[in-house]
Parts: structure tokens; sequence; C-alpha cells
């Protein structure tokens, strides 16, 4: 079987885990088929598990890669349990996490595989390869357990996180990321008598329409923070009672240029729902590095640029260790209900990456 | 025991029973309680289930009664469940329930019980009483299962809506209802990346406003029509997506000079959202009779006028029945979280129904 078949099957079975965060238990099902994926080919290997989280350890020697790629096999909800069947249509393949992040995890266990074998027709091991595999099982939900904790017990000298890029761009910077609730506060009353009541969801949507004014600003590069209204829940389910509080989720991205504790302070200056920070990520900047360069010879010709995404990469790069993140082509297709992966870009990553750690080990 | 101290008794053990829609168990358990003590104080009454609605009938003779009095023991929801722990305090009985309807279900039941006994004492009985009772467990979701059942079996004169009005107010006159659902089309996306999507919630916020602006009237007696946005569930739960879809539900109560099936071309005029028809119900108008004279007459001083509600009532007035809707002083706190009822009202209340009847049987 060629690598591009070999992953693009693998990548399908991966689909059908339908791995998302209100199912547990397939994510534990996604990691015990990889782990017996990795035992049947010989791959020493740790599991671990962190509060739930499972991750899968693949290292040369205990506690040290020199190059560490990353994956996670946790997905987004899908709507549609349709998603979980993988299809194969016009040189992509369609599901949810085909290009989010499943196609990288197999991608990444197939070039581990075949490059321990060449290896191995060598006569050296394990001990001998210049990467190890990171495969976690909660990015979609911060990393923390996953690549968060991981990165507090594994060294390394570079990472690279396949999960985002395209073969033609290599991402050293990706945006920080805000998550806040926001709490309007109502009068709950009869829906006959609208009068004495306050709605929450009429406090919400003023709220709303000043903090999108804040994020008016627009380039064509989309460099810029931005503000998405993710989730909202208003009342308690009674359609005749004005309803006396709404929560929504806002999902915020920022640059390098913006101080995410001022973009909080400026929407609690300009709303009277109750502010609480649910998440706050830092930027990802990947820095220098030779092993940066060398990537990028050997990419067939990628540019080094930007992302608005974030990635488990700021694990590391915020601890100094310099990485990128890189991927196949997803066409924007994340998140979406037409998720899918373009086939043939595959194959170019699987070749970029490999023609680089051939040239690392020389 | 004064009427007054069993009625406020009986009302909060009624209140102790959580019988939301979430608990349709509890419903049942609150049915059981009322029927138990029928029986206990040798009252004749039937027991039917419409497709899980329980209903409590009481007639004089099978399938007619002179006067019938409707109440229902089922509640909204209460967000806190020590709403459903009665407490009393400077006159007034607090608790889910209080005003609406329980109170009202403990005084038919009384009122019965004592005029069967007046009646007893004089050597008659059950099938001698001028007036029965129609208690039920779904006016707040339309009480189509329990009374809107029951009036294709009962024949009666009059009707009296124990849910609404107040002592010094006998309602005649009752807002019809529209309860419509809004579905707004979005287009999901990472939320990394807004401009790849449509949110979903964008066009909801559109279109409500657009809709508030079809009930700017005012009258300083609220006789115009209202429209209460009182449920909003949006995206699928993923606080990084752009959310796909919307849906609200609308709450919109109209008078006799509205017509609800232009309301509803009017609002499909003005929005992106698709719009169904979830409930429509007519305006309540109880009419002119002779019954109605002799309440008034008894009821203490109490004014005739129309009120924002909707009841049970328009079931049997839809039909040609005449009715009225009266009731206890609940200041307005009906479905909301400092719900109670004036105790002493309660009793203006028996006392009106009382004298009513009595003149009735001359």
């Amino acid at each position: 079987m060629t690598p591009e078949r070999e992953i693009v099957e693998l990548t399908k079975a991966l689909i059908r885990f339908p791995s998302t965060h209100s199912r547990p238990s397939e994510i534990q099902r996604c990691a015990d088929h990889i782990a017996s994926w990795l035992s049947g080919h010989g791959v020493v290997f740790e599991r671990t598990d962190v509060q739930g989280t499972p991750s899968l350890i693949v290292l040369p020697e205990p506690g040290y890669a020199e190059v560490l790629l990353m994956a996670h096999f946790d997905v987004v909800e899908a709507g549609d349990d349709m998603l979980f069947e993988p299809r194969e249509s016009d040189g992509r393949l369609y599901g949810r996490g085909a290009v989010d992040d499943k196609y990288a995890v197999a991608a990444a266990m197939v070039l581990f595989r075949n490059t321990l074998e060449r290896l191995r027709a060598d006569g050296r091991g394990q001990a001998d390869m210049p990467f190890g595999l990171l495969l976690t099982g909660d990015e979609e939900v911060g990393g923390f357990n996953g690549a968060g904790a991981a990165q507090k017990n594994i060294r390394t000298d570079f990472t690279i996180a396949i999960d985002g890029g395209r073969p033609d761009l290599i991402v050293t910077k990706e945006k920080g990321l805000l998550h806040l609730e926001l709490s309007a506060p109502g009068q709950s009353a009869h829906a006959a008598r609208p009068w004495l009541g306050q709605s929450a969801f009429d406090i919400l949507v003023e709220d709303y329409s000043a903090i999108k004014k804040l994020f008016e600003a627009q380039r064509s590069d989309h460099w810029h923070k931005t503000m998405v209204l993710s989730i909202c829940e208003v009342g308690d389910g009674s359609v005749n009672k004005v309803p006396g509080q709404a929560r929504a989720m806002l999902d915020i991205r920022y640059t390098e240029e913006d101080d995410p504790e001022a973009i909080v302070a400026a929407i609690r200056e300009v709303v009277r729902s109750a502010v609480r920070v649910d998440a706050l990520e830092p930027v990802f900047i990947g820095g220098e590095s030779p092993y940066l360069d060398l990537l990028v010879r050997h990419s067939g010709g990628a540019a080094v640029g930007f992302e608005h995404g974030t990635s488990d990469a700021r694990f590391f790069s915020s601890q100094g260790i310099p990485g990128a993140v890189w991927g196949a082509e997803g066409e924007m297709s994340q998140h979406s209900q037409e998720e899918h992966v373009v086939i043939a870009s595959i194959v170019m990553l699987y070749d970029g990456l490999d023609h680089f750690f051939t040239a690392l080990k020389k």
C-alpha cells in the first residue's frame, strides 16, 4: 500500500469514532485504536491519562525527542452523525475531523512507522528516530490535559503541530484566544405583561451590539482581533415568560498588537452583563530557528506566515521552544458541515516532512 | 378550621408538588393528592387522562353542571426549587403556583365540599349542587388535553375560570395568543475565521429588531398586541464555531382588533428566518349573560373588564358558552420568582362565589 492510501484508510477509521467532547468514551475508543495500531507495528509508546484525557506519546528515548510532531484526535461537534461516515469525492476526503485533525494523526503515525522501518532495515531502531509523536485528545477544548500536561515531561528542540497551515504555508504566528461568558440580568414576568418585566435577551442584544463596535476594524488579511457569539441560552424553557436571564459565550481572537486584558476591560466598560473570563490563551510565536530554515528548505516552496487559528503549539512556544504549525489543505472547511482534506496535499506534507527528517539525520 | 386556613394549608400542600411540565410525574402526584382529598370527603368525581394529562371532573350529574368552576394545578418552571417550599409572610402566601393557580384549585375544592355539606345537612346531595369543578393539568402548555378535551364532554351554562382577574375585577375579555418559532439560517465556520461563515445569531438579532418595530404601538392600558422572545438557542454547543443555526420562540398576545394571520404575514415580510406557527389561540370574549350579572351583584363591588393573560376559559367561550375569569389578588407576581397570593383576597373571592351560588339556588 502507498503511504497515501494507508493514511487515507487510517484517517477513515479514525473519523468513524465520533470523538467529540460530549462523548468522552469515543475519545477513549479512538485512542485505543491508535494504541493498537502502534503496538501492531512494534512502536514503543506511552499512554497517559490526565483528568480523563488520553494522550499517546512516542519518543526515541525517555523524555526527549529532537523534533516533536503534534496532532490531535478529538473533534468538534458534528450536528449530523453522517459526518462520522467518511466519504471520498473528487480527490477529497470528507468527514468530521478529516482535516482537523485526524488526517494529521494518521500521517504522523505512518511517517513514524515508515521511518522506523527504514532504520530497522539498516540495523537500527526507535532510539535512532529523529522525531517523536504527541497525539492528544483535548485540543478542541484548550489542550491543557493533553499537550499542556505533556509539555512538562517532554524535552524537545522544535515542535511541528500538524494542525493548520497549508502545504505552501508554514505558520509561525497564531492569534491568541479569549473566551468570555456574558450573563445578562433581567426581570422575569408573565409574557402576557411584558411591561412588568425586563427581558434579559434585550439587554444581551444591546450588549452584543456595543461589543461588536469594538471589533469593527478590518484588514484585508484579517490580522486583527475578531469576535463571535457562539453560544446563547435564554430563559428557563417556558415560552410564556419574559426571560429573566440570558447567557452567551464569546470567542475572541487577538493579535500580538492587542492586550487581552485591555479587550476585557473595554468590553466591561460598554455592557450591562456580567463578564467572566473563561479562557485566555497567548498568541503563538514560533520564533526563528535552524529547524525552521531546514523545514522551509524541504517544504517544496512553502512561505512562512501567520494564521488565525490557535493550536497546541503554544504550550511549547510559551516555554521558549521554537516551533511551527504546518498541514495539508482543508480549503478552510474545518469545523464546518463540509469538512474535508485534499488528499494530494497530504502527500505533499508527508513528503516534505520525510525530506526534512532525512536531512536532519545527516 | 376556617375556610381561609383550610384553603391556605391545602394550597401549601399543592405547592410542594413541583408540577411543572418538565416533571410530568409530579403533575400526576399532584392530581393523586387532589383525588385523595375528594375521596376522603365523599365527593364523587371522574379522573380522566388525555395523552398523559390528568384532569379531575366533579359534576352534579353526568355530563352537566349549571355553572362550571375551572382551575389548574400545573405550574411554570421555577428556576429555583426553593419556590416549591411555600412560605407565609405579611399576609401573603409565596411559592410557585401560589396564585397561578393552586390557591384556586384549593378554594374551589373547599367551596365545593362546604356547599355539599350544607346540602347534606338538609338531606340533599351532590346531585343538587349548583356547580361543578374542572381541575386540569396542562393550562400552562395550552390546555388542549385538559379543558380542551373536557369541553367536548361537559355541558354547562356558564364557566368561571378562577385563573386571573382580581376580587375587584371580573374579566370577560382576554387577549389571544400566538407562539411563533423563528429559525435563522447561518453558515457555520471556525470562530477563528468568522469572515468565512455567517452568524445565525446575527440574522436572528436583525430579525428580532425588525419584528420589534411591528409592536411599537403603546397604550396606557396596554390593550394592544405585545411580543416577547422567551426562548433562544444558538449554535451546537461548541464555543469555537460561528453558529450555523439559531432558533427562537416568540410569545405574542393580540386583541380583538388584531388579525393574528396578518401579524404572522407582517412578520414573515420583514425577517430572513423561517417562521413556524406553534400555537394560535383566539381572544376570549365571555359575553353578556344573566349569570355574569348575578356574579357581579354578589362580587362585593367588582368591575367588569379585560385582562392581558389567556386562560382555559376560551375553550367554552369559543363554543358560545358565556363565561368569566375571576380570582384572588396576586399583585402581578404570577410566573415570577416572587409569585404570591394575598391571603385576605382569597376569602373575598370565596365569599363572593359562595353568595353567588347561594343566590343561584334560590
